[in-house]
């Protein structure tokens, strides 16, 4: 699925190789931190000094979560992923532990009280992405301690970096105040989602449950534990996200009264209509003729515009990160249109999108086979800006195919969200980036994230929260084999585990 | 592939349902034939009679045969299949036996010099289609004899009906000449490739081999040993083939110079040109409004109209299968343009097609993947009437494709070969009729199949002779789990493995 995995991933192929120089991380705070003595700043050390200490019991609870994959799609180890959550947080210190039932997999609920004047919420999810093992070099389930040249010893396994490693960099941050006996700044409460992968579709039911709604209203803000650097130390920080149509059309002669109910003979295409036709003719009308630009009918009437400090945001990000070698690292000779960089950005950045993620009909393996399939899929993601919303995208989208007369190809959303906004200038937001420069980083502020992750359940009514995934570490490989997260990091300008660790605390300092 | 297979696939899904009075099969005439002494008469009864007694061994034979798959596609068993394809033919009486080499897989060719005044061609495939064991209820290689109910003892195995077990029944028929001591009353050249299920790619090389063509240019015809019934007892004989281009359509933003040259996050379609968004534009000017008509300029130019007697057939046909029965069979509720079964029939057997086969692209798992491919696949099977070929077809879909702005898209014929007709006039296929006849079964003649197989290669100059694919006896499941071949009919309408190698001796001596 998309959500804070695939917005980790897009912003991490986006500024990999942005200039180094704005964005240099230098020697881990939290050591030059440990000598400062005295009152918060002195309770700080304490809990930073902690965080060396503890390494190898953080590896270790990394490696345990690793072992127990929840997969949904599989409907692989629910409850136990749900009921090993509540074990992670009993730990870390969380109390009044709840599962929170819902129409699919249960999430979880707790609360920690600092008796501290702010309260933050922690949005966890517990479920990682399908595994192939034969396409992995170490074993998926392991968590094996690897070495990468020039990156240190990462720890690879299913949900390394999403989203168990930084998620496990957090609770050892907490692990960490615990041992240092010192309280923690801000008081906690815990959210946590079995379903991120397959686009969070009852997540509303854990977020508007009234064992949950009442604790997260009066939070300052969310926080999505997340590894948000880059190899070359580089950060940025997305002030929201796109929102998310997943569907799949399915065109069939069942439905469609048309063509064959099941894969028949080619050759009698000539006397049986075909299915897979009528889905490309369908599919054709959904964008105009440059192959590209939504051609629903209006797609586009809520679309707000970017402002201007948004506008300034995109060309300072511009300026900053090399047209060339994003272009070479995506393998893009032209941007849409041909566009120059600037508004190609701005395009990225504020359009929404149709787009095929999948084409599916009839015989897909080598070679050929010479059917006429009665059925034809093509599994369509569709990105939101604001103020769109799913369900006014989704009627649009279902008015247009039976206006066009394809009424009858099934149009169903296997996922998705609003889209999700936050304001830079909040003092949530504000402390992220305090945070980050704590530990040398001057991060990059973008409008928001091209990719999506369901954050609109908190930024949006009721709650009206400011929400984000941001932390300090560097992982890759979410959905992909060989997925890892960085450990012990050899490159100066890339916070390993205890980096990473140092960095909730810094947040959690700054937040409060 | 198609082919031979799908010929008899396509025509065996028609005429299941047929009126079985107008085919009906009684006893098998070998047991009648063989009271009946003396003079040709008395030879076919003495090769007749030693069917029974060989039944074993022509059980063992077919066995031993599926045993060794050769399978293009994979690979796999080359040179053994033809090598195995030479010794079966050696102990049929076949001499001269040659690899023929290609630049594919080789083919085989024999002879069989009987003294006989005519020299008939016989046309074997000794490759078969791939197959995944786990789907199988019986071993795929082991050619397990297993029970059907209502239908009796098959052989279940990759082959067993496509195209191994009517090639053993007629390597059964020599068999029984040779054990009879009976001269054969026809020559025989066989002519056999390994690469049928891929399209029959090289088989030209192999016909146009000067070991060969010399051989071949003086036979009365050619025949390709087939099942040819319906568990109804029901048989139709087809005057022909329709054509065949295979295709392989492939968008890339590689070969487009736009879009992405691997997948990429689909966030970034925003701005990246979708691949898959431009073969659903390139597909949807393949064919007219009416989601059928292929609208290639120039497809229909060399389209030869039925004539009245192949009209006359089709309207026979109409008469005689019922409707309804082929639609309920399909699962097709409406022929194209919702014409009536005698229009639609007139379509299937005169009309050149565009069909998908298989759309692949992007991610084609379970749920969805937010990625922007940067390749999509169309599989296109277009069936060709005479007089089209398949050189002509390709140009036009090439120029086609180029002048509408897809000159990008690759465009690759992974098989296909040019229709095939044969006169149903002909002494050649008169034998066919009649030895269907002597078994009891008055087949029905339809103008061609609406399937294909490669037989242009002899019914094309330079050879220009008589070829079709034709036998008693049943089977199913042809690129299918479970494929089966008749061994002990339950059915008194449907011969066994003794009455299909009946039919090839009735065959033989009908055809000199």
């Amino acid at each position: 699925m998309s959500d804070s995995n695939d917005n980790a991933w897009t912003r991490r192929d986006f500024v990999q190789s942005a200039v180094s120089g704005a964005v240099l991380v230098a020697t881990p705070s939290f050591l030059r931190a440990a000598g400062v003595g005295g009152g918060a700043d002195g309770d700080k050390a304490a809990v930073l000094a902690q965080i060396p200490k503890q390494h190898a019991e953080n590896i270790k609870r990394l490696q345990d979560w690793i072992a127990l994959p929840s997969i949904a799609a599989e409907n692989r180890n629910y409850p136990q992923g749900a009921e090993y959550m509540m074990k992670l947080a009993a730990e870390a210190g969380f109390t009044d532990l709840k599962i929170i039932p819902t129409s699919g997999k249960p999430g979880v609920f707790g609360r920690l009280d600092a008796g501290a004047k702010h309260t933050l919420a922690v949005y966890f999810m517990y479920d990682v992405k399908q595994f192939v093992p034969e396409e992995w070099s170490s074993p998926p389930l392991e968590g094996r301690l690897v070495e990468k040249p020039g990156l240190g010893t990462v720890i690879m396994g299913r949900g390394a970096v999403n989203q168990k490693g930084p998620e496990n960099a957090f609770l050892a941050a907490l692990a960490a105040f615990k041992a240092s006996g010192k309280k923690l700044p801000v008081n906690l409460v815990l959210v946590a989602e079995g379903e991120e992968e397959i686009g969070s579709p009852h997540f509303g039911e854990i977020v508007s449950n009234p064992d949950v709604l009442p604790y997260v209203k009066p939070c300052i803000g969310v926080l999505l534990p997340n590894a948000s650097q880059e190899q070359d130390g580089s950060v940025t920080v997305e002030a929201g996200a796109k929102g998310i149509c997943e569907i799949e059309l399915v065109s069939s002669g069942e439905k469609w009264g048309r063509g064959p109910k099941k894969d028949i003979h080619s050759s009698l295409e000539a006397q049986v209509d075909s299915p897979s036709w009528h889905l490309v003719q369908a599919l054709n009308t959904l964008v105009e003729k440059d192959g590209h630009t939504p051609a629903v009918p209006g797609f586009f009437e809520k679309v707000r515009p970017l402002s201007d400090a948004q506008k300034k945001m995109v060309l300072e990000f511009a300026a900053t990160v090399p047209e060339a070698t994003i272009k070479t690292k995506y393998g893009v000779e032209r941007w849409v249109k041909d566009e120059d960089w600037q508004t190609s950005l701005l395009r990225l950045y504020s359009q929404p999108t149709i787009n095929i993620e999948g084409l599916v009909g009839g015989y897909t393996g080598p070679g050929g086979k010479t059917v006429l399939p009665h059925r034809a899929v093509a599994k369509i993601d569709m990105r939101l800006v604001p103020d769109m919303t799913t369900e006014d995208t989704m009627e649009k989208l279902r008015n247009h195919l039976a206006h066009q007369g394809f009424g009858d190809i099934e149009v169903t959303m296997t996922g998705g969200y609003n889209p999700t906004q936050t304001d830079p200038d909040s003092p949530f937001f504000k402390a992220v980036v305090a945070s980050f420069s704590r530990l040398g980083a001057k991060p990059l502020v973008v409008p928001r994230s091209p990719g999506s992750w369901p954050g609109y359940r908190f930024t949006d009514a009721p709650l009206s929260l400011p929400a984000g995934g941001f932390g300090m570490g560097y992982g890759t490989g979410a959905h992909a084999p060989d997925e890892h997260f960085l450990i012990e990091s050899k490159n100066p300008k890339v916070q390993g585990l205890d980096g990473a660790i140092a960095s909730f605390v810094e947040f959690l300092y700054a937040v409060a």
